[in-house]
């Protein structure tokens, strides 16, 4: 592992390397921030030109149903379903994921009427807490924010749902979702899960949870703020419903009735008219993911992020890695710390290695199974310690939406 | 009237003919539908390639600030802002219209914690009823819903919410919405108005109105699903907040707090991440609206169906005109019932006239004064008057997502 012809071979050995030729990068350009927003693979830019140039601007609004808009959120759900180990039929994509989390989180608390509380981490992306602030607000339920470690011994008869990012946005840090699910079936608390961290880059086993939400612009590559999708336990189709009901959620939305009927599938979790251009662009972009079995993404995700953090040992060993050394416990970023990260972060762009930057002193590197090379590894870690040698320096970068 | 060159001569004095001229519909083609769909003004594609292909494909997470994506929203709301006849910095895009008009019913709830009913009329859209329901749910309020002309009778002191969607989708009916709100203002009551079937196609006065949503689809032109805008009165942007809590309504939404601090200005009404390639193209459309004043769209959106309904009782007597004759008491679409509507759209659409049907026996045109030719009026009612004669017959059709 200690010069670059280790990681060409690995590249060489690679069995998604058919997957990676199908991303187009600038040149030279080492991506580690496929975690805040992946890039777009090859014919993704085709397929919106087309959506836009020839249906929407030719067949206007017989497009909806010639071109097959009206079940594309039923649709991209199918595509995402097997990346979360779960059949079709149960995965609808829509709305921003904030906004999917609340709604769901409010149909959630539905089935347990008689608890209390929501329960989640401290350690949870900030937009899940304050949506499940919201959702708590609306239903006079309140929200209990424990360690992450503390989580499994908290779920008791008083918890209505719990309601976890399976991995946390800064550290990398992994639930134990299977343990966590058992958990809370033992005691009768409903799960909710944000898998927008997890699903493109690692297989999932969604045995035991009620409900799931994730993003759609991070490992899967679906574009800028590209729709959200949610997942419900197919056994609980008949009798939870969007809590905010919406036309695309109804049996029969051109009846035009004034009561709401909901819809019998996971179309009753939709609410209105989906962004058609950016669903077709995540749509297209889970080309790339077809045929690939999620157990070899995360096979790839462990050497990339097991690599790196030797390296970094070795090579950077001022900087800390920061969460969990087993493998087991982690996603499929890594974040180091230094009190310099404001400087290092942009003198790392500046000779084009791309991760972020979480304040006060977290940078972060996300590795995509799906389009990392192996190099991208050892190519981050020569130019940390170039910039480290070279006292970093630069302004303080001002981040863009990137979690 | 009696000729097209009445209509030829109209199109040849129209003062937004530069405007028509930006549309590129394709041959032949009489678009009565830009109420449900609106067309691509020429450009937009070319906009939504760069973002796509240069932007995210080249500057990935970077185009987040290189590209403004990150205020995106809000100077799409700014442009939209003239077409509410409303200053800057009160408008911001996001979300559907659905999940807009909830969020926002919520937010404007909590103006009156004192009063239980939300008010709306049976002619709403039914999206509107089902979520106006489900705000009524979440907060412990009951919706009223009466007839269109009795809603101004019926706002009284135990009114918190006057919820109305301006036009009515079926009949073109118009609410008086200064009537209303003045109504509104005198018993203590708050409005919102769902503006989707209004905005782009004449002049607003929102003067005593609180807040608005809409639809950036119709007669915006921004795409299929393009996201929805909401408009707040400034005077309560200091003490109204979204009811669904979110990073991007956050004051400093990368301080990462666990706490939610609402931004100041309009930007804390909204949520998540929004779907950037929609929302570009919604940007990217409303250039044809630049330097254009509603009260010419007004007048061009009058002159347009008015001329269709006097050449429909004229030409095809035995089909009903339905809605407001008076062109002070409707938008700017117009229905037509006759009990053989069913057969009678297919038909229209096999010959090239492309409006849509509202069951059981409505057929539905509208009338986009940004790109709609006069001679568009005469080429239809011709084409209905042939379809007429020649029994009609054809499928009945399967309708898209059209409101």
């Amino acid at each position: 592992m200690d010069d670059r012809s280790y990681f060409e071979t690995l590249d060489g050995e690679d069995p998604l390397a058919d997957r990676v030729s199908r991303f187009e990068l600038p040149d030279g350009l080492i991506y580690l921030d496929g975690n805040s927003l992946g890039p777009p693979p090859i014919g993704v830019a085709a397929t919106v030109e087309q959506t836009l140039a020839r249906e929407w601007g030719q067949d206007l609004i017989a497009a909806w149903n010639h071109h097959g808009w009206w079940t594309l959120a039923r649709r991209t759900g199918d595509r995402i379903a097997p990346l979360l180990g779960v059949a079709p039929g149960c995965v609808i994509a829509g709305d921003t994921t904030t906004v999917a989390l609340y709604r769901t989180a409010m149909s959630a608390l539905t089935l347990r009427p008689d608890r209390r509380l929501i329960l989640t981490d401290t350690g949870n992306f900030p937009t899940d807490l304050y949506a499940l602030e919201s959702a708590a607000d609306h239903t006079g339920h309140a929200v209990v924010a424990v360690s992450p470690e503390d989580v499994i011994d908290r779920v008791g008869a008083d918890v209505a749902l719990v309601a976890l990012t399976h991995v946390d946005y800064r550290t990398g840090r992994r639930h134990d979702m299977s343990a966590v699910n058992r958990r809370a079936m033992e005691e009768g608390a409903v799960t909710l899960w944000d898998l927008s961290h997890s699903a493109g880059a690692m297989e999932l086993d969604l045995t035991g949870a009620d409900f799931a939400v994730g993003c759609g612009y991070k490992y899967l590559n679906g574009g800028p703020g590209a729709p959200a999708y949610t997942y419900v336990l197919p056994g609980h189709l008949d009798h939870v419903v969007s809590a905010i009901s919406g036309w695309w959620g109804h049996a029969d939305p051109f009846a035009m009735e004034p009561e709401f009927v909901p819809a019998s599938g996971v179309e009753r979790m939709q609410v209105g008219t989906q962004p058609i251009l950016s669903l077709v662009s995540l749509f297209a972009a889970l080309d790339v993911f077809d045929g690939v079995e999620p157990s070899s993404l995360r096979r790839k995700s462990v050497l990339l992020t097991s690599s790196f953090i030797q390296l970094c040992r070795t090579m950077v060993p001022e900087v800390d890695v920061v969460g969990p050394s087993d493998p087991a416990e982690r996603g499929s970023h890594v974040a180091l710390r230094h009190p310099d990260a404001g400087a290092i972060m942009p003198a790392l762009r500046s000779k084009g290695v791309i991760g972020d930057r979480r304040p006060p002193d977290l940078i972060r590197f996300g590795f995509s199974p799906i389009f990392q090379r192996h190099t991208d590894v050892w190519d981050a870690v020569v130019t940390l310690r170039r910039v480290l040698d070279s006292g970093s320096g630069g302004p303080v970068d001002v981040e863009g939406p990137v979690t």
